[in-house]
């Protein structure tokens, strides 16, 4: 298991702006908890917290900027912000009543909601979309492409609080030659700590024949400027074999997407597969436990109609591990899949309820 | 129909802050369209925009605080402040990419939400509470009392965009002998226009017996400094006759809640009703119009395992007239009414599509 890693940003050339952001590698093979190096990257001051050792051993990514210095905010109508003209974003955002957990805890779709969230404020804030709701530049929009999610990658270390403001940094990357990777960290505001890393592949679909295809250097010239080379993900899938249809014993029928989970296109929104998974997972595991790590492979679309099936398997492991492995398959009736998800989960680390309530009891 | 209307804050004693806060009488008859006054009330300066005709010759409350000056923080880890020292509550906002409708407006589901959020962060931010979830105080946890919100009342002038950062402002006041009264309004950040009006009368009810009671006057002590009298509520409920539920002809079965609609006791958020209320409300009304009045009347809670009916009837009206109401039950399957509620539908008045498309074209 890896003991140290690296977060490396590549020269950067922006049509805005020509400096360069070119973190080196940190060496964290210490234990060093939050030790903090300041140092100076070409006209940019950031400041670097040493990764904390996470559960398992594993490593925090030392991807956190705490401070920005100099930034370029194009617009300031929208939120967030540009890093040095482009190659990072970052929006901060307070965690809100309705999105929590019966701990008090920021839920996994809330999560979820925000990395979008994020996204598409990139393009706003980058004057690149023509449709701000979903990306769309003026070359897809010429050849009827859309965005299509593949795969979703998501690990939490801390659930936030109710209250809590943390800061969402979001990157894209060139993935291959049909798509775009986004990387997002969710971090405390405070330590720096990194509490959320994600990854997700888009890809490019037409929305005629509903098939994807490679990525048109029309679109590529578009968006090049923003779009990294060479980066590694900030979160990489866990390996899992293809899930036993036939042994899922966890079974719910019958569910139907509301009005408020669609999309400005009709289309089930994507953080919604969530709370069917959540349907068929067993309730020894969902009340004890707290979703560590996600793998979603979205495999054909939902519309407001269909009537989805959630099955759940819990995957048998050792019984000294901790963790338990779940996976997941939605369907329709018809029995053609829309998403498969392999979820781990581990012993509920931690409760907001204590911290809120202590701010203000008298 | 009413040509004008007062907000009269009344005499306000804090055992915090002696200052007061009285807003005179502003004659609003004329057609003055955001015609700023501006005046000191003791100690405090505030900008009072006189209203603007509303649609229905109906006039808006110029309850607009648009600029707060000296405003006491008491306790900047939680969001919004408190103005002049606790009658009145105000939060910033920003409407997020996922909380928005198919004509990117915030969905009125997504104002409720921000309605709770406003309350709980004014709970917190006067440190009256000691469950900060669900507004406990001390005197409540002693006698094993909630909250209970028994009617809902919400005006919708205009829908605000995604992006468009809006203003809460809140305030609460006794209501007879068993409840309190939580009024809202929520305003455009650059014209102080009102957009959103909304009235909620709380009760209290023990939570072994499930019975509502009066307000225990040790609870009342608790609070009393922050609840006002004989202020009118910012919006009323609209009259009409009970449902005739045997007339219902729009009817939406099975409908169930995710994990992601509870609070933090398990039972179903006040927010979620309004997605089942869209089930069975007809596509020629949800997709050519936009909710402008509620009213909802609870009846009872709603728990995981419920299955809930939703049944609609469109309310027979002189064609001319280009509102619609209609009348909405939802019940469990044995019958049990959840809810009651009566909405008022217009014309779809504008689209924030175009608004957010401009902002981003090359």
């Amino acid at each position: 298991m890896a003991t140290s890693r690296f977060f490396n940003m590549p020269p950067f050339a922006s049509t805005r702006n020509k400096s360069k952001v070119s973190l080196q590698r940190v060496d964290i093979t210490s234990n060093a908890i939050q030790k903090t190096v300041r140092f100076s990257v070409i006209n940019c001051s950031l400041k670097i917290n040493h990764a904390q050792p996470a559960l398992n051993d594993e490593i925090r990514v030392p991807s956190v900027i705490k401070e920005m210095e100099n930034e370029e905010i194009t617009s300031p109508s929208v939120a967030g912000r540009l890093v040095k003209g482009g190659p990072v974003f970052q929006q901060n955002v307070s965690v809100r009543s309705f999105e929590i957990d019966s701990e008090y805890k920021m839920s996994t779709k809330a999560i979820m909601n925000y990395l979008q969230e994020a996204s598409l404020n990139y393009a706003k804030k980058l004057g690149l979309t023509i449709d701000t709701r979903f990306g769309i530049t003026p070359g897809m929009r010429k050849m009827d492409l859309v965005w299509v999610f593949r795969g979703m990658h998501i690990e939490v270390d801390r659930y936030p609080c109710w209250g809590e403001v943390v800061q969402i940094l979001h990157w894209t990357c060139a993935s291959g030659r049909t798509g775009v990777r986004f990387d997002w960290t969710i971090n405390d505001i405070n330590t720096g700590e990194t509490l959320v890393r994600a990854s997700c592949l888009a890809v490019m679909m037409n929305k005629n024949t509903r098939k994807t295809c490679k990525f048109p250097e029309e679109v590529k010239d578009e968006i090049k400027a923003y779009l990294r080379e060479d980066v590694e993900p900030i979160v990489e899938a866990f390996k899992y074999s293809c899930p036993q249809i036939e042994a899922m014993d966890h079974i719910k029928t019958g569910l139907t997407p509301g009005w408020n989970d669609l999309d400005v296109n009709y289309h089930v929104n994507n953080a919604k597969y969530l709370d069917w998974i959540l349907e068929s997972t067993p309730d020894s595991i969902r009340d004890r436990h707290e979703l560590w790590k996600m793998n979603f492979e979205y495999r054909k679309e939902c519309l407001k109609d269909d009537v989805i099936q959630s099955l759940s398997r819990v995957v048998p492991s050792n019984e000294k591990n901790r963790e338990i492995e779940v996976e997941h398959v939605l369907r329709l009736e018809s029995g053609h899949q829309v998403l498969r998800a392999r979820t781990v989960w581990r012993t509920n680390s931690h409760s907001c309820r204590g911290i809120n309530s202590m701010k203000t009891i008298f």
